[in-house]
């Protein structure tokens, strides 16, 4: 380059104007952030053909990111070694153990794209300065420091980053829980200020019902992250609500699709006017809930605090809550927990029984809920109704009722589950035409 | 602390005398540097018998530093992996993938520590500072930042630290080639001047020959670092000479030993007086030649280098070199290589053979190399003659010799490795008593 300088300055200005062009060519290019769950990763061959569809983007201009999980079973495989040695492992040890999965898939990845002649780099977490706090096994990001992720883009490589994980400002390894890949994808994307981020999954998309139960239940080609959201905690499996409420914080697209197919999936972004028009969007039914009610509960200011405080106190998740009208100073209060939660829970439900002298408690764990989500249900009056109505027709009786802004959750017996999604998406119309 | 000094000269000196105490003690305490290999930590039973051992130590006093190898075929199988994808990884990307191999073993050692009620921690090789040069897959430990190490020891914790690895100045991660674990134990044992560093691997420790040969070869108690250089080279398969002479050249004594018996092994050390009574120390086979000689090479100076310099830029390690006496102006010249670079070493030898203007070429590779060690021959003389009337009284014809200071090696017709390394073995009085 230095030569080339003392050769003239014709010479150095026509580089110079060179080097701006390549500049501006390279910032203008589009930049893509896709995420590789386990199933899209789940042997060598399923890394091969991700490595071709990154190719194929490369050569139509973008600028790729790619975020990997681990390979298909992995970290279950990791989990069982350290379960062969402790029922109680600590938290940083995990961390430590459970990293390597995601590093062994983008170490691959890299191979399988220089393979077919790709430029890509390979980085773990801690490597890109993904910063999170001191806790493990669940850590939140702090902080992303993308100079290096930049560098390498600018480099024109493909750029591959361990998902799940990070560091914490000791240098300790840590992870980001459930969905953590999810998570450092949305995050990279609003970092670098991408113009897409697309999760590759297993499944095509979000769809108006689970396919397995409703026959013509349809793919949605764009959602709010409100609903998304709603889904998500509803039990619509396919990405965790943590991610998808910082996409909503930071404005990201999301586009969710299958790394099987090149069909294209849905999009999750900000709510637009013609989302309104749409009453419904999706019904969903989890079974994954139990029920406890508390009897003839003395009613007194501050009871249910105490109540709540105990039992979150002892981890429990508790979803819907009720409290029936007060009868002779006495009332009834139902809740919902995971099943998984139910034993927990019963341990310490006969202590807070007696310490606010209620008469006793009952358990059902045979329960539903099924759920309406929508954000026409802003702006239209009627939803609920009609949603009643519906279940009403099946001779299906609802036990609980809660409501959100776009949602209407009714808990009821769960063996009328799939029926009441059948009959719920048939009234609200969301069946393919 | 602050409010215990707010309450009286008193209590705060006292306070400061205990403390002088406890670092006093533990100061005091010996420190034992341990390095596990693969077979040590094959499956988590035998994890858990490691941490057995290691609590044992502990419980004795000692301060543990713990050096661990991947699981098992850990490596092979990421390997394989690497394998399904190209046959031509990228260095830097293989050692990405392989060196989860070892996190994997640190986290779920320091698991089965804590499971007995032992205070331990993992580390990986950049988290513990021991940077590296920038080559990869066999990079060199350039400096090893001990300050994270002896502040764990110091809360008296076992450090656990995966070998093999480390980082260089970039914050890549790097590898350090095949016996990789052995140098990090001898590395660290060095930085932190330990007083013993013990290499648990599946042999007892070094004998005076195969015993699965010599029937009544006999464990020997201590060796030289000059006599296990020259016997790791001969093809005992022990240790690594690269982490031999780091030992040797820091003065770190090796204890040599299984993991899977309470037996001493073999403690490498300084050479001591009571060496040089021993005549010879050991007696090996090496199968794994092959021969190579050009045949009427003209004799002219720089022929030689010619030759050499074009085998070493084809990367095919040469051992022994023998030049035969110069007949009219012509001169044979051998040479060894291994047995799996025979075939790169034709393919280049024609050529050689005609740029040196040589008569042709012949290989054998059904040679071995048996040789004799010990630190004794150095001050006894009749050693050589000693050993060539020992093979020649079993009628085993003698095709090339070479000498060093501590070592004379014999390469003969494979056939008869065995045979000529019982009769050596016999000769030389190594057996049991």
């Amino acid at each position: 380059m230095l030569s080339g300088y003392s050769n003239g300055n014709f010479k150095y200005f026509n580089r110079l104007f060179l080097a701006y062009v390549v500049i501006f060519i390279d910032m203008g290019k589009r930049l893509i952030v896709q995420k590789y769950g386990g199933s899209s990763v789940a042997n060598t061959d399923r890394i091969k053909s991700v490595a071709n569809r990154i190719a194929k983007y490369k050569k139509q201009g973008y600028n790729v990111v790619v975020i990997v999980s681990a390979l298909g079973d992995t970290t279950d495989e990791l989990l069982e070694l350290a379960g062969q040695i402790t029922d109680k492992p600590s938290d940083r040890e995990l961390d430590m153990l459970i990293s390597t999965g995601e590093q062994v898939s983008v170490a691959l990845l890299a191979m399988a794209l220089h393979k077919i002649g790709v430029d890509a780099i390979s980085f773990t977490g801690p490597q890109v300065g993904i910063i999170t706090d001191r806790t493990h096994t669940k850590a939140k990001i702090l902080k992303i420091s993308a100079d290096r992720i930049k560098g390498q883009i600018n480099k024109g490589r493909v750029v591959i980053v361990a998902g799940f994980q990070g560091m914490n400002a000791d240098q300790e390894i840590t992870t980001l829980g459930r969905g953590g890949s999810d998570l450092t994808a949305v995050a990279i994307a609003t970092t670098l200020n991408a113009d897409m981020c697309e999760i590759y999954t297993d499944v095509e998309g979000v769809y108006t019902a689970d396919p397995r139960i409703v026959k013509d239940a349809k793919k949605l080609s764009v959602i709010s992250y409100e609903e998304m959201l709603e889904l998500a905690s509803l039990g619509a499996q396919v990405m965790q609500a943590r991610s998808m409420e910082v996409a909503k914080k930071y404005s990201v697209s999301l586009h969710i699709r299958s790394s099987f197919t090149n069909e294209e999936g849905t999009i999750i972004s900000k709510e637009v006017k013609a989302m309104e028009d749409v009453l419904v969007s999706g019904v969903t039914a989890n079974k994954g809930e139990a029920k406890v009610t508390i009897c003839d509960v003395p009613d007194r200011p501050g009871i249910a605090a105490k109540i709540f405080t105990d039992i979150a106190r002892h981890d429990i998740n508790v979803d819907m809550i009720i409290q029936n009208i007060s009868r002779k100073g006495y009332t009834d209060l139902s809740f919902t927990v995971p099943v998984a939660e139910l034993n927990k829970a019963k341990d310490m439900m006969s202590k807070i029984v007696r310490s606010v002298k209620a008469k006793g408690v009952v358990y059902n764990n045979e329960i539903a809920k099924v759920s309406i989500v929508g954000v026409g249900m802003k702006t239209h009056s009627g939803v609920a109704a009609k949603m009643f109505g519906a279940l009403a027709s099946k001779k299906i009786n609802i036990d609980m009722i809660s409501t959100s802004e776009i949602k209407i959750s009714c808990v009821i017996n769960k063996r009328y589950a799939d029926k009441a999604v059948i009959a719920l998406h048939k009234a609200f119309g969301l069946g393919k035409k």
